[in-house]
């Protein structure tokens, strides 16, 4: 028996055993041939998964949240304004973060497992003058998945820059920055780019590498400036080297293993397969008798699932009844409905097996909280939806 | 033979295999029983091996930068008069970047090799009222070591925070946090911590999160606000589960175990070991007729060597045959001086037979460049001086 259960959270994911051996590699210089081939090969391939033509990718240590302060510590001057998209607690985070750097903020808000509609995102950018426009595609508190299509073609009609935290979206959504007009697209290692936590990557299009030098006053936040890692970015691309803090060098090495897997699935690929996994695993969840967060099923993202508790079985009861079956799952983040749900993540290198093992699992843990239902419906559900 | 050469740079440095195993193992989730465990046991570890009684520790995913980045942003308001004493090219950074969160920095410096001394920097402390003074123990551009203990003490006795740049000093030099009244010290994981890069660890004492709480401005830097992280610190140090960022499962895990080896080492026994490496690499230099950038014995660290070019010699010529010889060194970074000098580490899990593969790898590249020496007299003077 393996001495480690499934982990489906929304991330940190499941990794493929590559991208950890590259991880526990012996660490070399961040100067050596084989570290600047590794580096200058992940930021290109980084604008290939986040299909970007032309936009400069930046690889830093630091947690997603730090790819968010890049975005808002570069992009905002004091007094500009922003416009909020707000879909959950990541929409909230974004909101707060670039108050902090003295924007003027407005959000356009739902209630959790909703969005707000084109048409009331567009009255607001007709309301506003607003420098830049933040989406959160995958909201990981609630599961919701926003349109940054069509958003992004509202933004760049009424002239903002188009920001997408792209967390729980990258390599598992569809997110096509330089078709649909994205300026900044950001994400973290641990989700469906495949590389276990510790980096934060986010590639900026031209129109916020612009905005970025055009800038009047100085980048409020020193290590996130974008100032001191741009030339680094720069040279390790043209294979040479340069100095700003030491790259994370084991974890780049993994970066670049993960992000050559996912190049070699093929980004249409790796979408589709995303998709089928949500679909077996929303199936499933439906067969069991139990809701989800989002309220349509067009508001629901393909790399988590968000399902609802059945009335009478509670996170403290059944949590550590699908541990003790062997797959790790999360409880609710949002907090006006943190009890009444949990999440199941299905990103990366995640298979059908996968979803069926947590499947299985949630219908033990749910038989053991004295939840009826037909046993192995999920399961079934699942399966009969993939073939 | 192996695939890799001797890794003797200033960090990141040769890793144990415990530590490189812990980092390339299964990720488990960020809220699982062994990770809150292991992080919470990190959390101790850490203030034992900054020889802090009561200072409240920070993991964060980041570069040393970052860590330089915490104690700024969180310590200093607009307007604050701060005192930096200049030993390099990290101190010139920690300047700058505390004038980024509104500082007003006065430098006391000193040319490359030497360092100010407590007279000229008592005289400065008397002269403003400064709200922290920073000292970079040792700089990893010039090899010099600053007197922590001597300007500790003349900080407290004028007021100032005094704030320790320990990134090529924790757990490799002697810096004694309670006992000489340092309020806040920082590293990076891949120097003497001996984990690869990506965690910025600093420990804060009393005073510093004191005057931290005491603060009437918001913090200006987002990701690095202590308001965020304190109480995810606090939880996991409790073995309890906070949510803020993701932490680098992976990475906390491989601090967890290099920190515990440090501590079963001993704090004293290192810093012992660390003396005798120097001792011994410095006595091998010094025997192939090399001076070093450090001006004075004294003003030498222990934690890496920073040898100056004989005449006739230069890094382009030296630094691949070094390679060829089986070990990477590095080359200068000092900007005024950066071509005359090359830097060995010898940090973390070194030994005395990195020391002589080490000069017996300069000496084969020496004699390559045409520099005469009396050969084998390095590796002979180090062995010498270690017996």
């Amino acid at each position: 028996m393996k001495n480690k259960t499934l982990l489906m959270i929304p991330g940190p994911i499941e990794f493929d055993p590559q991208v950890l051996s590259a991880l526990g590699a012996p660490t070399t210089s961040h100067l050596a041939p084989d570290f600047i081939e590794a580096f200058g090969q992940a930021l290109e391939r980084m604008r290939q998964v986040f299909l970007s033509d032309d936009g400069q990718p930046f690889v830093l240590a630091g947690s997603g949240t730090l790819a968010m302060d890049c975005a808002g510590a570069n992009l905002v001057e004091p007094g500009d304004k922003a416009l909020v998209v707000n879909t959950g607690y990541f929409s909230e985070r974004f909101a707060t973060l670039l108050q902090r750097y003295g924007a003027q903020v407005t959000q356009v808000s739902a209630p959790p497992g909703s969005r707000p509609t084109l048409d009331e995102i567009e009255s607001a950018l007709k309301a506003g003058s607003y420098k830049l426009v933040t989406i959160t595609h995958v909201d990981t508190s609630t599961a919701v998945i926003a349109d940054v299509q069509g958003i992004a073609a509202l933004g760049r009609r009424y002239g903002a820059l188009v920001v997408v935290d792209g967390v729980c979206s990258v390599a598992g959504e569809e997110l096509r920055m330089s078709e649909w007009g994205v300026d900044l697209s950001l994400t973290a290692s641990q989700k469906a780019i495949g590389v276990p936590p510790g980096l934060a990557l986010l590639v900026a299009g031209p129109r916020a590498m612009e905005a970025f030098r055009n800038r009047k006053t100085p980048v409020l936040n020193y290590y996130a400036d974008w100032t001191n890692w741009l030339p680094i970015m720069q040279a390790y691309e043209a294979r040479k080297t340069g100095y700003f803090g030491t790259p994370p060098v084991n974890l780049v090495f993994a970066l670049n293993v993960s992000l050559g897997q996912i190049l070699a699935e093929g980004m249409q690929d790796r979408i589709a397969r995303h998709i089928a996994l949500s679909r077996a695993c929303k199936a499933g969840i439906a067969a069991l008798g139990l809701g989800q967060v989002p309220l349509r099923t067009e508001f629901a993202a393909h790399t988590l699932t968000a399902p609802r508790y059945p009335q009478g079985v509670n996170g403290a009861d059944f949590l550590p009844r699908v541990t003790q079956a062997g797959v790790t799952l999360a409880g609710g983040l949002h907090p006006a409905i943190r009890s009444e749900y949990f999440r199941i993540g299905h990103m990366g290198v995640a298979t059908l097996g996968d979803i069926l093992t947590t499947l299985s699992a949630i219908e033990s843990a749910l038989a053991g909280c004295g939840y009826r239902f037909s046993s192995g419906a999920g399961v079934a559900a699942a399966q009969a939806i993939w073939l």
